[in-house]
Order: C-alpha cells, then structure tokens, then sequence
C-alpha cells in the first residue's frame, strides 16, 4: 500500500484551498486523515467557523468507516436513519454523513486515507476535496 | 476583533431579562458565550426549570460552531436530521437545534460571541436575545 | 427551605468580585449553583483563562455532592486518592477537589447552594467565595 | 488582539518541524490551536505514531485552560495529582498534563492561541514549539 506522506498531504490541502478560491467558495476547513483514521494533517483558513475541524474530520472519518465516500453515507442516512444513527453511536460519535468525505486510492484501487473538507456546500466541499486528492497523483471516490 | 467584555455581556442579559419581563414571557435563562464557545456569563431566573443552561448552551454553541444563528440550524434539522445528528455527536453533545441561539457580531462582521436563551416559546426567547445584542451596541445574526 | 434567588446569587458574585479587587487578586470566575447542584449564575472577569467555568463549577459541584466545602475534598484526595478518584467517576466527571468550592447555607443550617470561585491562588479563590456569601447574608462552609 | 492567522499558524509548524531536524529530534506532531481551544492547524511527520494528534492537542489545550505553559501543569500534577485529575475530568478528558504545550502571546501580552508539540522528550517537544513560536513573530510562555 503507498503511504499517503506529509508532503502528499499538504499538497492535497493546498490543491483543495486553490480549488476553492478558483471557485469563490467560502473559507474552507480541510482535514486528511490515514487508511487508520488518524489525523495526518489539518488547515482552517481564516474566517472558517469554530467546529470546522470536527465537522471534517466527521466526514472523513465516515468514509473510512464503511470504505466508501460520505456521499453514500448521505443516502443511506436518507433511507435508513436508523442506520447511520447505529454506526454514528458505534463509532463514539465521530461520523457526521453528509456528501464533502472522500477516499483517497492509490493506482491499485487501495484505499490509503480520506480527506474531509467543509466550510461551503456540501457539493463544493466534495469538489475540492476531488480537486486536491486527484492534484496529489491519487484517485478519489466520494461515494 | 472587539473583546466581549464581561461588562457588555452583563449588558446583553440585563437587557434580555427585560425585554421578557415587558413582554411577559417566562422565565428565562440567558448565556453568553465568547468567539472560542467558553461561557462568560450566565443568568437563570426564578422559576425557570432546572436544566436551562445547558438548553440555552446549545443554542449558543451551535450558533458558533457552524458561525450562523441557530434559526438555521432549526431548518437544517427538519430537512436534514442526519445532519444535525451528525453535528450533534462531534460536538460532544453539546448542541441544541432549535432558535434562540444568536451570534453577536461587532461592526466589522467579526463574530466575538452568542448569546442563548431559553425559557419561553424559542421565538420569544431570540426576540429577547436580539433585544439584549442590541442593547449592547452589537449586531445580532438569528439564522 | 430558604431560595437562593437570582438577585442573592448576583450580590454573592459582585461581592466576590469586590473582594478580589481590594485585595488585588488575578481575575477571577465565579459560579453559583443551586441547592440541586444546577446553574444559577456565572461571571468571568476580563483576563480569565479559558476553562475557569468549569473548574469553577468542579469546586462548587463537590461541595454539594458530599455537603462539605472543597477544602475537606482537597484534604482527602491527599490521604485516600482512590476516593476522590471514585467519586470523579460516578459523578461523571464533574469534581474539581481543590479549596474554593463553599456550601451557602441559610439561617438553619440548610444548604442552599454552593459558591466556586478559581483565578487566584485556591486559598485566595476561597477568601473571595467566603465574603461573597457572607455579603448576601447567607452562612459560608469552605470545609 | 492579534489574530492567529492560518498563515502564522503554518509558519510556526514549518519552523517547529525545522527546529526539530536542526536537532535530529524524532518524527514531530504539532498542533496549533486558535485562543478558543479550536484547531487552525495541524502536521504529522511521516514515522510519528497513531495517536500524535490527541497528545498534542491535550498539551495545547490544556496551556490554553488555565492560561500558562503546559510545563506549569507538569508540575502541578507532581505535586497536586487530583488537582490535574479533576482539571482532566471537568474538560471532557481534553487535557496532558506534560512540557510541550506552549501559549502564544502578542506583542501586548495576549494569549493568540497555543501551540502542542509530540514525537521526542517532552523538554525536546518543548524546543521546538518555542522555536516555532519566535519564528513566526510572537511570543511564546512554556509555563
């Protein structure tokens, strides 16, 4: 499995904030966190409100949870609220699933971490959260 | 960014507690919380129930964590409860989505605060939390 | 029962307050609770670090939750550990086992409430809780 | 006061990081929070354990509690241990209490926010977050 490094990391964070300033979005907050689901790296720009970080990283760390990006987790929260209520309480309350939490793959299809972005839309979270990974030499799956 | 002085915080619930007293509504609790969610001051009157700052908290704290008056968050929970749920839990359990919960924003736009208030129906309860931001000199934003 | 009114538990506040101002003490936060362990009111001075809400109402919260100042708290936590340690526990995490959390009991004796005052040094947090209550009329137990 | 903008916030981290391979220090984590306990940034050097984040944090966090250095609290718990217990126990479990949680201060004196450092000694971790602190034009206080 490629090890999603440091300087991969910051390159996907500040591809994300570029993709976001193209697009006018609103201050963003961009989390990426390991295949483990530990924080790897983290930038809030300024104007961004308090809990962006939480927000983020809840995203993220949906993503990983089931290996599939938040937007799934967005449907299925849709459908069967029961479901996402039982793996928000089995996960310690750490998934928020709305659409913005996006796998990060390596060529071989492996997943190797997740980034989570927040702070406009959800739509636009996602896409610069597609942006960076993709800036970065890996390939995204929002789910 | 302005300083949510402790002096105007006393202001801004002094001046809530009337608004209520002149319209006659019920008793109220009123907190005020600075730009980082940490309480600066708290009231509860006489006869309000026993849990009304942790209600009036939740307002609050929601309003900043996602730097929009928690009018909004009240609408977002009705059209995307698994949203709200999400935000709930990487919160900590510490918001509450329902109106009543106003940022105080100083005349630049700068967020330095929120106020929340229960006691009353939550409409009530942000009249009196706009009232008392304004008292105040500052700019009240309900969602 | 005496009630620890809102106007008592203002006057126990400005009164604390007063008092570390004449003998010159750090700023200061400072809770009132109610009989039933449950917010009353709340005031941190300008300069008061950020979680003073909380390590105040820690020192009011084991007052009440075993009808003896804080003080007694902080003399067993250096003799039974354990104890202390237990008690943190079922209460939640609540306990703060340190002088400053003072019982406000009214003219027969009863506990009305409880005072926790932190900024200072604890013994100087406990000289400002004892005059605050002593202002508003009532008894002061520091333990 | 001064703002700590994400601009500072990643010169503190590049020049903690660079401090500690002036030093031959172990892979680094550094966090660096806003004056409300809420995360601006954050790096994990490739080869630094799983749980880096929550370390650093709780070094940030809990300078930024009682408005000292982390080396203050340090102490304290040698000397106090149920006194840092309950600091822990109030504060949701967000606080560690070791050297390497250093407050950033303007040029007025006011804490901006703090910086939390993890991955070598505790006194090396320390180092570093001065380092990066000066760096970046504020001051730093270690406790």
């Amino acid at each position: 499995m490629t090890e999603l490094t440091l300087a991969k990391s910051l390159k996907i964070i500040d591809s994300a904030l570029a993709k976001g300033k193209e697009l006018g979005l609103k201050p963003l907050a961009v989390v990426v966190l390991d295949a483990g689901g530990h924080l790897k790296a983290f930038q809030r720009e300024d104007g961004a409100s308090m809990m962006r970080f939480e927000i983020a990283s809840g995203k993220a760390y949906g993503a990983l949870a089931l290996g599939v990006g938040s937007r799934w987790l967005n449907a299925q929260a849709e459908t069967r609220p029961h479901f996402l209520e039982g793996l928000s309480a089995v996960s310690g309350g750490k998934i928020v699933a709305i659409p913005g939490g996006v796998l990060v793959k390596d060529s071989t299809g492996a997943i190797i971490g997740a980034v989570g972005i927040t702070g406009d839309t959800s739509d636009n979270d996602e896409i610069a959260a597609i942006a960076g990974i993709e800036a970065a030499g890996f390939t995204p799956d929002a789910g």
